[in-house]
């Protein structure tokens, strides 16, 4: 049974999970650590916590599940220096939006039978905005939850325990899992979520250059531009350590779009273009 | 005062301007006519028409106010064949996506003392499907309605009326309206409306190539996949005539977003990235 958990980065994601768990129910603690004390205090005062931790190594310890919702670097920085006071016991998770590199580190730090577990996890849920203030109970509702366990993993019979416990938590929080292999995740993610996100990035970049300084000639655009370019307002603080841990799978996605908008502007007068809105039309079909 | 209009083509913009007409207070008779009489049915029973017309001519005749809620070459088509037989004293206006050709048989066939006035019109609202079914008397609150007259048009006093008076029940149907020089308004709108369909087109596309095989990766993209690829439903048969009318402008729009991406593509993991995120994030702010 799962009675302590601990939050480490209370931003949109922390706080979101710390408010699901308590509308799913959740009835143990739950402590939270930020770097920003005032973003863990905003938490608190949302539900999201029943207290704040000033040391998070020390509130990782007295917890048996630790969330890092963090940025991914800031999590593999967290990953090594919770490996070595962990034992048995204790079960670690992260939100990262690639797994390549956490699961490697997970393969190595974690996951032995004198070690803690770590569970590879990846909520694809969001907001182009992050913050405390953003938490939502109902962010994960009908999301995906990914998973990238590697089945070598061994683990203590207390850890194993603490994955089972911890995936029914996941459901409860109204969520779909699906397990894949940490390649193959960071290879879908690339299309379905890091180019939709560049693609977004350039658009509304080069459309700032082209229009920004007529603010009224957005709305010209309506709902159609207001979608396109939603998440333009995405921090680089995030999609950076994406970037940076995914480059080779994103630049062939975004090979391929370019290729594909050249092939429609060269054909923009044939019927070629038939043949492209009629496959975009089938993504699309319900 | 206008009391009699007839709306050519009850597809999702015809039905949503009778709509919009009555919920705004209009009383006098809508009389409308489609291609195919089922559509035209469905838009009388939702209370956009009051009858549905079998001659298209005739209804135009006996009406003030003549909509062409028609795709671009049909709108074209129209206009050749009302200019002989309406004069002074009724109005033909359309909802076509570009501007250069219609205002230019707008200026050779309307507007002259003894001629039907012609205003050209793009009410920048519409859905990502089509069809009177879908038909919305909100559809154009708070959307902005592009006017592209060319100042030198000449208009009987009759006609002048109807053009002030029709451009008073567009403002009573929730819009704002814009005058814009008809060869700006096809600049403009390559870049804010075709090409973030043509991007949409080309992801969802590629996209359906890519992972189409597996519609639970679908769920995987979440609703910031679902917002980048929802215009990917777009129909062909709207856009073909788009992609004919505007050709230069949208492949000018593309060849920039081409190389946008390949610069993106270049740097995921260079500084220059951030200049990329912050320049979007000004397109976004609020």
């Amino acid at each position: 049974m799962i009675e302590r958990i601990s939050i480490l980065g209370t931003g949109l994601l922390g706080t979101s999970v710390g408010l699901a768990l308590r509308a799913s129910g959740f009835s143990g603690s739950i402590v939270g650590w930020n770097r920003s004390a005032e973003h863990a205090q905003q938490a608190l005062q949302m539900g999201a916590l029943d207290s704040v931790a000033v040391d998070p190594m020390e509130a990782a310890r007295a917890s048996q599940v630790v969330v890092l919702a963090l940025p991914i670097y800031a999590t593999l920085d967290f990953m090594e220096k919770l490996a070595p006071v962990l034992g048995p016991g204790h079960l670690v998770t992260d939100v990262g939006s690639t797994k390549g590199a956490i699961a490697e580190a997970g393969m190595r730090l974690f996951n032995a039978a004198d070690r803690a577990a770590f569970l590879p996890w990846h909520p694809m849920a969001g907001k182009e905005r992050g913050g405390a203030a953003l938490g939502d109970a109902n962010l994960f509702r009908g999301a995906v939850w990914l998973f990238t366990e590697v089945p070598t993993w061994e683990r203590s019979l207390a850890s194993s325990k603490l994955v089972k416990d911890w995936r029914e938590w996941v459901v409860a929080m109204g969520s779909k899992t699906l397990d894949l292999d940490p390649a193959r995740h960071d290879e879908l993610v690339a299309w379905v979520s890091h180019l939709p996100q560049f693609v977004a990035t350039a658009l509304s970049a080069l459309l700032e250059e082209e229009v920004g300084d007529a603010p009224e000639l957005k709305d010209v655009g309506g709902r159609a531009l207001s979608e396109m370019t939603r998440l333009g307002a995405s921090p680089y603080s995030m999609w950076r350590d994406i970037a940076l841990t995914n480059t080779e799978a994103v630049q062939v996605t975004l090979l391929a779009l370019e290729q594909r908008l050249a092939h429609l502007r060269e054909n923009l007068r044939t019927p070629e273009l038939r043949e492209e809105f009629e496959q975009a039309n089938k993504f699309r079909r319900e």
